[in-house]
């Protein structure tokens, strides 16, 4: 499909969940630019889910975000139901409304619900000058370091910095070595996993994607990403007020539960530390110093963070993205409910 | 030494160096509290360097950083050749200042030399209430990934958040597997190290500690670590105007050239998100449920990041902390050079 054919889709299927319009092409645009990103298992797909929390009262379509101001800085945003990206949508706005004012806006969330991946959300505020660091909690899949049992979810958190004229550098990464989702996709596929991704229930670490899903995830680099989930967490659960840790309700274990996920959204106005012709500059050397490394293998080049998922962005606004048949119907079962 | 003793002497010795009484003490600060912590190579011991630094004209014992407001919530800070603390203490003021108008302050500084460790920083910050992310630059160390020649730092990050009434949750990590200092010490005793940290001059991992300290180290887990170190350089070198990436000049080959690294101190009032008590209550239940994994190993506990460090402060407060007798003679040699 086409990127246009997809957002118009996505955007009908949302409306048929009962979003307004607008709302509904805003939360299309985060979940078409996963696809469009090539990170399908946080695209479109994730509409069948979305519409089964809306159907089980977890998720309410014409909810809107709550954004109050506590500090020139500073907003505070309740998701108060609303769907995933809606609510990420509106914390970034409020975080960069705050940074055109004051430099740097901080959005903190509280009852949140999945909102897509965070790519999306760096990219589009990097075309409007901002770098961004982003970060939420999630369900518990995580044991800590030393323990045992999950306690703390994957945590994703995105770091973006514009590059005027071309993509930007943008890091999005979640905490544990890899996402559930790959373990799901290899148990699928009846294949073995790598014994560093994750352990069994009783804690030993794992070929069987069977025995990892019904055990925990391990977080990357050890007791260093362990840390980084921590310290996401503390700041996008604690400091927003939502749920963190194991407070944090799973919507596979709980569909009919509000999740009260926790995230931030800091944004930081670029323009006001120099002239764009400053940032492109300074951008585009730091690049080529990369690019220019010499390659362990001539065959690979050595990247940027999000350089691939950028590669992808072009060729698929280009060539148009595959979707899946099964989601493509769902997604026009959705949009058939419109009234 | 008892703290107060190693704060005077080191005190003393920057005297000796040349920095007024005022920011003697604030930079002895930081590199005491570097040694409370259990980081010795972080601690006092960093004095030699500074004031082989300051006789070689890289740094200016007389200088002040220069802080320049940019907006309501950012600093530019201008390092001016002064020693590498002092202008992280000036950066971190000025980031609370923003903070406690607008909610959130960030300072970003250019022209800085190497700072001491990031903990003490969010320590200071955190007894404020105020949650920190801070990063810097660093000279080239490390390889990027898929490269084989180093063309970043180990670029260390540290996050904080306060736990008010007790001691706060910090989270102080370097990029590379391990520190540089680490093989340097393993080469000192003549003991190997583990493949995984570091790589000989032509790339290959290596365990021999000198073919390592000619090679690279490696970050930690693989790509997600490089990715963290780049995204840290972007903004701490890129967007404060600082050099970056290879433009870092290392102190060990030119010693006689201002670093010019760049950091960056973005600080949360989270007296503007609830009160300390709300926050103490909140933190508490976040420790508990960490503590209270169950655990791997029965006798290692499950910790939170920075607790290693909270203990060592308590006992290091209680029973003084042992100083190396070389450092000792350092300090002094030093102070006796105050007129």
């Amino acid at each position: 499909m086409t990127e246009a054919e997809l957002q118009a889709l996505a955007g009908r299927a949302l409306e048929g969940l009962g979003l307004a319009p607008g709302d509904a092409a805003q939360v299309a645009r985060i979940l078409v630019m996963g696809d469009l990103f090539g990170h399908a298992t946080h695209g479109v797909l994730r509409l069948e889910s979305y519409a089964q929390r809306v159907d089980a009262g977890a998720i309410r379509a014409d909810a809107q975000p709550l954004v109050e101001e506590v500090a020139p800085a500073v907003a505070r945003v309740d998701g108060n139901g609303a769907i995933g990206p809606l609510t990420g949508m509106r914390a970034l706005e409020a975080a960069m409304e705050r940074a055109r004012a004051v430099g740097v806006g901080l959005a903190l969330v509280r009852n949140g619900n999945h909102f897509g991946a965070i790519a999306p959300y760096c990219w589009l505020a990097a075309q409007q000058g901002f770098a961004t660091i982003v970060g939420s909690n999630a369900s518990t899949t995580v044991a800590p370091t030393g323990g045992r049992e999950e306690r703390l979810g994957n945590n994703p958190l995105g770091i973006g910095v514009p590059r005027p004229g071309a993509d930007p550098v943008i890091l999005d990464m979640a905490m544990s070595v890899v996402a559930r989702g790959k373990i799901r996709a290899a148990a699928k596929r009846g294949e073995s996993i790598p014994a560093t991704w994750a352990t069994d229930r009783a804690g030993r670490p794992t070929t069987d994607p069977a025995a990892a899903l019904e055990g925990f995830l391990l977080p990357f680099g050890g007791y260093k990403g362990y840390g980084l989930a921590l310290m996401v967490d503390l700041i996008a659960g604690v400091l927003s007020g939502a749920a963190y840790l194991t407070h944090v309700k799973s919507w596979l274990d709980e569909p009919a539960e509000p999740g009260n996920l926790g995230h931030f959204f800091l944004a930081i106005d670029t323009r006001k530390l120099g002239s764009t012709e400053w940032l492109a500059q300074r951008v585009e050397d730091f690049a080529a110093i990369v690019h220019a490394t010499p390659r362990a293998d001539p065959a690979q080049p050595v990247r940027l963070p999000g350089e691939i998922e950028m590669e992808k962005l072009a060729r698929h606004r280009r060539d148009g993205v595959a979707i899946d048949a099964a989601v493509r119907a769902t997604l026009e079962r959705l949009a058939a409910r419109r009234g």
